[in-house]
């Protein structure tokens, strides 16, 4: 028999919003949610609206986080997890309250705007014994999978350089002084903690940091914005020092023109180079040193189990971003079934099975300080915090 | 108010198939479909086993079509459309079945293996006034769309040259004779009607079709079976004569090494080119003639309205096959809620949504089979049929 | 001591040309070749002009091949090979000027109009015991050597699949109603002999037979010309019969806007495959069955002998169509050379240095003449002539 | 009439070397150079074979550059310019050598290892008022001259950001403790002054200050070291500050795997942005912000008279290295045969013919030293000096 669908709540992610409807069709695809409540505006109005176009109850149609973890919280059909996809500063108070009423936390990234605010929610989340994923959503990409397994496995030998970039094009002109809310918001420090930094220089680094697995010890970095008027940087330079003495280069622009979301990951070691676009995610080039390059495709030869847990159909169809983000989603949802039965502890020994949790997270909002501290300091080099044990 | 899914049913696609869970998918992600009855496997465990993995309730797991058909049809809430997925060779016998049960149909291609059974289903579908859709699936990617609307609003000028492609290599040794199914099946001409020029020569017809909407005059053509063994033509070579005095070549190949399901079309006209690959769908490339060419991206400068009516996400997020599967069955579901309230009218009237229905599927298995007659008779040209009025 | 360099002789490529040009960059490149006669033009003045803007003694700027001939072979530093870059329909008689005269040849493609004269060129150059080469240019690209040294070690198994095209889009619009040189003589039929299919797809055909030296046993063509008052072929399609049963398809154009010479081939066997583009000469794509593309690079790893004998600078580093075109003018002047000392056994024994010579270039000509012949009887298969013994 | 070629000289480049051999053809491409003298090596016997067997009469094959410079400078058909490409550390005193004796100079890059010996070089040439021509040869390749121009014409707007990278694999593991005589000196600081970033970082900085022509006004960086037992940088990590307020980086590699020369650039500005390959050189990718990238074709539609001026052949048919080097060479010959007639004022003054002198070599080693000093430092930002008047 199939297993009841995880009952599913969302804060954010109404009318005219990006990432919400994105969180919406992960948790659809591979139908193992059911959405059933949400705080989608603080509208009252709007949030009814929204819902219900979802397909919500009227009653399930909250227009304040607090009042829905209180509420749902309270029914016996309530929701197990929510997925919050507010602008950043509201992630940190808005899962404070569903952790708090005893709901699993989905939660997009940069997960806080202070670090301190990403500690407390590590604490509490390990404090109720709840799962809290952050939606790294690239690190689930098959390709990305099998780029981990890769350099995990030794086939890059000693891991040497990283050079990850996030370059866009669609800040380029001031929008946030012409109406458009995405980008009025991710341009206001208070609401995004970060610019360009925070919202796409942290995917660069978690991707790397997913991929090599190495500590990340020390930035020296550089921020810019060049709009006029902008109040946070739209440009981003960050050098790189790893534990094992491995170095990289993260770049993050939201002024390239030519450049949409064209993420890139290149890793080199002593034995070998990969490198990744996420905008032709389906490829991944390998040169094993002395060798001709490759080109691993999805589902195709040399594929391996890493990428082939989350392929859904045949190599040279290719899969997108709705698919990785679903099977981050799908990887939830293993855990929140075991939750379920208290059978946490078998899901968790499938290594295999994993997502970004608070823990990175945190190391993300960490990452973000650090280098927003070394800019400060005209190019110091900064030491990142020890990860949380 | 959100309205009531679309009741979907399906035959075909049980254990171990392909193309049925990829119709699921496509089902599931823009939320219009829910899956209630299956006639998933003939056998009769089987078929209870892989419904009930789906969810479907134990008495609509059915072992036979022609009893889904009846009781379906009896019930209140019996399906408004059943999806077949079947072998090739059972296309007519579902159809016809579930249109005479007044079921709306969603059918795979080749529609039949003979021109002769999709004439029928035609004229039923047309008698019964019911949707008869035809998932040449290619056609609901938005760079297809948009390719589509720039040879008709003229910017590639008249039409003189078309290269359309689809090679694969999965069948480049003779998997049938060892036990793989879907190889088995495909390689049976009772089974499958036509190899490569079946399998995707068709998909290759159809693009170049939908993308041109030139009628095709003629073909001449050469069918070969490379793999010791094989009953079936593994390579399809074909030479085109259009209506309007274009020209153009296909072909379609499964022993092509390094090619997985390598689609791709090139269209040329007296002003300017075209280029699309579908293992890269979200770039189109544009050459206005005397100009530079233009990679035009999916949601990206320049993307037009045909297109963006079935992105989903912002340019640069790659959005893959399963999203254009879905793109289908939602405009699909737009035609089937229509006839749900008598209003078809209102939406035929929408030329921007659309699907190949039984009336293109049957000129494709009309190429097939012209194609088939011209290689039997050492490459004579041969005149396709007029289009069914 | 470096030998003395050839003493080398051109006819055709006064002002304005553009092979003769490329011609004189090839011998000069590798320092083998001196220019020191030619009659570069049929206008005295233009001669005598454009031969001293090159640095010839004016009493060897000759305004007639005929005098050249008889000039040169009587001097005692008179030319030992003389370059044809002239219209295609003056091959013939040039050619058989100066073999009379005992001089070597180097011509362009294709090697004549008729394949009638270059039968009689052929035995003449026999009966000589001259060089008579012709410049089917592109395979003597290092991965053109290299595919061709691929295909005859087996790495791609049997044969199966050839597809070869060469797509242009110069003559999209009647440049040769607008006083184009060039475009004029090259819509001519009586100049050129053939349009679309003799002036590249001759490079595609040799192209094809030279990496995968398979005879080519028939040919189904389809001829066209799209642009308006247009005397001559601008576009060809032409499907393959190989003597082993493999097959083919060739599509040359000079119509198709966004390629400029965009010649490509990709050969299919039982155990891989490989693609090739002109237009990124320096890798070249192999997929051995079951395996990921590897991407070769000139001068990189894996790269082998039979390419490495041409590569003159470290891999990386992009040599082009001239570096090609030279390697075929260095290989030439090893035989030329050879033919000084009567040691030219020894040469030919040397297997890896070769060029086309006029039995490449009669072939030639029958390919174009039979594929003229099927497109007129309505796309009849037509057989090619058995080689030359 | 055609005038005289340059006589030219050569010092270094003798058996086994490679840049010898590529100013050598670089000279011979365009027949503007006769190659007539040289000290092709330091031992006698070598310096004579290696010079004989490119043709030099034996008195003219020296083994000493003093000697040369002194006997070439007596002779009435002595030299007019010389090559120098030996080592690093020798271009300092060999030039020196040349220019008292009143000859020009052509001289590889870094044209010193100390920014002292290049400002004493430079101070030098202008007192003989002699030509001193540096070979960062990236700058001749047409697409780039066409890249240049576009930024000047303001195509690209207020320039914002430059990413530029020249990664190769070569040294990946130690060669130069296994004989390889070019790893030996390029990995030693006393000859090669610097290591990825004075061999190939020195390249992609002048590529970028000649694109941009942008100054450069501080420097942040990182060298290391990978391979075991090497004494010099095999991976150089740098930030850019502009003087007008634009950001950058470069990342210069010999010890990432998969790459082999692969030198590109980057450019961003507020109306558009630009790419660039040097293994693939005759593309040139412009977006204009707002509208899709266009791949820009050497000799193709848009092309511009900067990048005219230096392609050879029509669109499609790539040139690659040498031809680039070759139309450094021939722009230098302009000058030089100026010099010839004391015409040199007229030449300077067509600003379209131009080539790096010692001016930009100077401020290329003094780019390699900031940055080194910056990377002792522990990564603080370097001013750099100003540029010479």
């Amino acid at each position: 028999m199939k297993p009841a669908r995880i009952r599913l709540g969302m804060v954010g992610g109404g009318e005219g919003a990006f990432i919400g409807g994105v969180h919406r069709f992960a948790a659809r695809l591979d139908a193992q949610y059911e959405l059933v409540a949400g705080a989608l505006s603080s509208t009252a109005d709007k949030a009814l609206r929204s819902g219900q176009a979802l397909g919500l109850a009227p009653e399930r149609c909250y227009d304040s986080y607090e009042s829905m973890a209180v509420a749902e919280a309270a029914r016996e059909d309530g929701i197990e997890a929510v997925a919050i996809v507010t602008p950043n500063h509201l992630h940190a108070p808005v899962a404070t309250a569903f952790l708090k009423a005893g709901i699993h936390v989905i939660c997009d990234k940069p997960v806080t705007t202070h670090s301190a605010d990403a500690k407390a929610l590590l604490a509490l989340a390990r404090k109720k014994n709840l799962v809290f994923a952050v939606t790294h959503n690239y690190s689930a990409y098959p390709m990305v999978r099998m780029a981990r397994q890769m350099v995990q496995s030794g086939r890059l030998g000693e891991l040497r350089v990283v050079q990850a970039e996030y370059p866009q094009d669609w800040l380029a002109e001031p929008l946030e002084q012409g109406g458009n809310k995405q980008a009025a918001w991710r341009t206001d420090p208070a609401q995004a903690g970060g610019g360009a930094i925070g919202d796409i220089g942290s995917h660069a680094w978690h991707l790397a940091d997913y991929v090599t697995g190495e500590p990340l010890f020390q930035v020296c970095a550089e921020l810019n914005s060049f709009v006029p008027g902008r109040a946070i940087d739209d440009n981003a330079q960050v050098m790189l020092r790893y534990a094992n003495g491995a170095r990289g280069m993260i770049w993050a622009s939201q002024v390239a023109p030519g450049h949409l979301n064209d993420l890139r990951l290149r890793v080199y070691g002593s034995k070998g180079g990969l490198s990744w676009s996420q905008e032709h995610p389906n490829q991944l080039r390998f040169t094993p040193l002395g060798q001709p390059t490759q080109i691993l495709e999805r589902a195709g030869p040399g594929f391996d189990a890493a990428g082939a847990r989350l392929a859904r159909i045949p190599g040279g169809h290719p899969e997108g971003y709705l698919e990785a983000f679903a099977s981050l989603y799908a990887e939830i949802a293993q855990h929140l079934r075991a939750a379920r039965g208290g059978g946490r502890k078998a899901v968790k020994a499938d290594k295999a099975s994993h997502f970004p949790t608070i823990a990175d997270g945190l190391r993300g909002v960490q990452f973000i300080e650090a280098v927003q501290r070394s800019s400060r300091q005209g190019g110091r080099w900064i030491k990142l915090p020890a990860a949380a044990a």
